[in-house]
């Protein structure tokens, strides 16, 4: 037995997410899930980037937003105006299910990693997809104006405020789940896998936690990255828009610079052969870009080879 | 100015508020609405009888089951169903806007007369709908097996279990809502309408809050009640089952003496006429089955000449 262990956030880390879960055994593969993007909404605990995997591996996830479920209904929403709430953030009918289910079991004194365990089940995502915390978390986004919440940036704002520094609220009293920690000190592992998200909202929020970066450096397999960036830009998201409100270049380096303390090895693609040619991490290019369900494939071998090579 | 009061439980009392409202100007109509089949579910505020007027008086209710909102879709249920959660309720799309938003604003403090209020008015619906009390009250039911929630016993298990005893858990705390109350005080009240609902688990909710039915033996105006017997049957429900249950004799002259110590008038079926014979209150025969929405305001018209005629 061996196990690789993959740190996501929603869309783009999903794809490679869904890529190893086609390449390694489902026993062999744990996917840690970004939660500081979760928040109420309407009362109800919303999981986007735990729903984004879940739904991803699950064959559900809407082919066109890359969030949410595939042949969604909307008349939840549409009365939901009627009556005059909220309706910034988009919830679907048969999505609203995920949250509804969550918000009840939540309440009743379930851990939100005991939730995911048995919607996954349900859904019928074989792969562990674990919270990354069993305690709160929230991103808080400090803008020209003001600490902000991270949806508020992210969707009802459409990431259009300036983007001075990123907050982890609870981060400091949050606990790594301990079945993540425990996986980083098997002297099996195989290799850990930084997905291609965002890394200021999706990864770091992971990195803040105490111990993990920690258990990073020191744990027995090689730590690959795979860049976000693919020819100096972002492939989604508001990645790149971040980088240059940060002040900092946008380039696969940058990204790879965040990393550096753990990093073993780098998955780049050829486009960005020059921009990584100066940094200390081991690199390897690919086609990166996923489009099809091969390449995620593809590109997953690519990471999980650049491990095994690394080991040897 | 004057004022109608009608006391009323979901469907069929339903059907005369509609009535109600469209042949009295909407100032001049109060709707009390019975809360004891209120309930939590799923973590949802749950309000059946007054969705269930809020929705008739819309213009927004499906005509085929009668509670529920028309041109539902049923994506959640589906969804719910996948994930393995409880789906006896059926709660569709569109109406589970009304539950999510009512349970955020109740949990932020808001009266649940307040929040009815406003959501009717983004309904369109122009007559008062009050609920009886702002104060929880839960109709419990006593089978041959223990005490079950009212739910439980109506929805789940189809009224199938032998009734024993109801009692409206809450009700000796809860308070009537003063507005209901005080209308009842009105110098002008012109009429109070016991609607057509059941007599043991929609109206005597409401006459169980202190003060009720002191209120309505003295209020200035006749009180008129509209049988929901037709013929020796129940249009719809378990009326009949449970009065058989309860040892009770199936008539309309039962209902009547549900509410003797308060009844001035009784618009009865002509079917019933023999039965009532021997009641001591004044009886006015009509056709009471409303099929036609023309019925409903014949129905409202009927009980309002009662009222006018027992007050010459």
């Amino acid at each position: 037995m061996s196990l690789v262990v993959a740190l996501s956030g929603g869309i783009g880390g999903a794809k490679l997410a869904l890529g190893l879960s086609r390449v390694l055994p489902a026993e062999e593969l744990l996917i840690v899930a970004n939660t500081g993007d979760d928040f109420e909404h309407l009362g109800l605990s919303i999981a986007p980037d735990i729903d984004t995997l879940m739904y991803t591996l699950a064959g559900v996830a809407n082919p066109e937003t890359g969030w949410g479920r595939r042949d969604e209904t909307w008349s939840f929403m549409a009365a939901l105006e009627e009556l005059g709430s909220e309706t910034w953030f988009r919830l679907g009918d048969r999505d609203l299910a995920t949250h509804v289910e969550r918000t009840r079991r939540l309440r009743a004194g379930e851990s939100l990693s005991a939730v995911t365990a048995d919607l996954c089940r349900k859904l019928g995502v074989a792969p562990r997809i674990l919270p990354m915390s069993d305690d709160p978390v929230r991103t808080r986004v400090l803008t020209e104006a003001d600490w902000i919440d991270f949806q508020d940036y992210f969707v009802r704002q459409q990431c259009r405020p300036v983007v001075r520094r990123l907050a982890f609220a609870g981060a400091d009293a949050a606990r790594a789940h301990p079945d993540f920690l425990a996986a980083l000190r098997r002297p099996d592992l195989r290799a850990v896998v930084i997905c291609p998200s965002n890394p200021f909202i999706s990864i770091e929020p992971v990195l803040s936690l105490s111990g993990v970066r920690d258990a990073l450096a020191s744990c027995a397999a090689p730590v690959i990255a795979v860049s976000p960036i693919i020819g100096g830009r972002a492939v989604k998201g508001p990645t790149a828009k971040m980088m240059t409100e940060l002040g900092l270049s946008v380039s696969a380096a940058t990204v790879a610079e965040r990393y550096a303390d753990f990093l073993d090895g780098y998955v780049v693609d050829h486009e960005d052969a020059r921009s990584v040619e100066h940094i200390a991490t081991r690199v390897f290019l690919a086609d990166t870009l996923m489009t099809t369900l091969d390449d995620r494939e593809t590109l997953a071998r690519v990471a999980l080879a650049a491990a095994d090579e690394l080991r040897r």
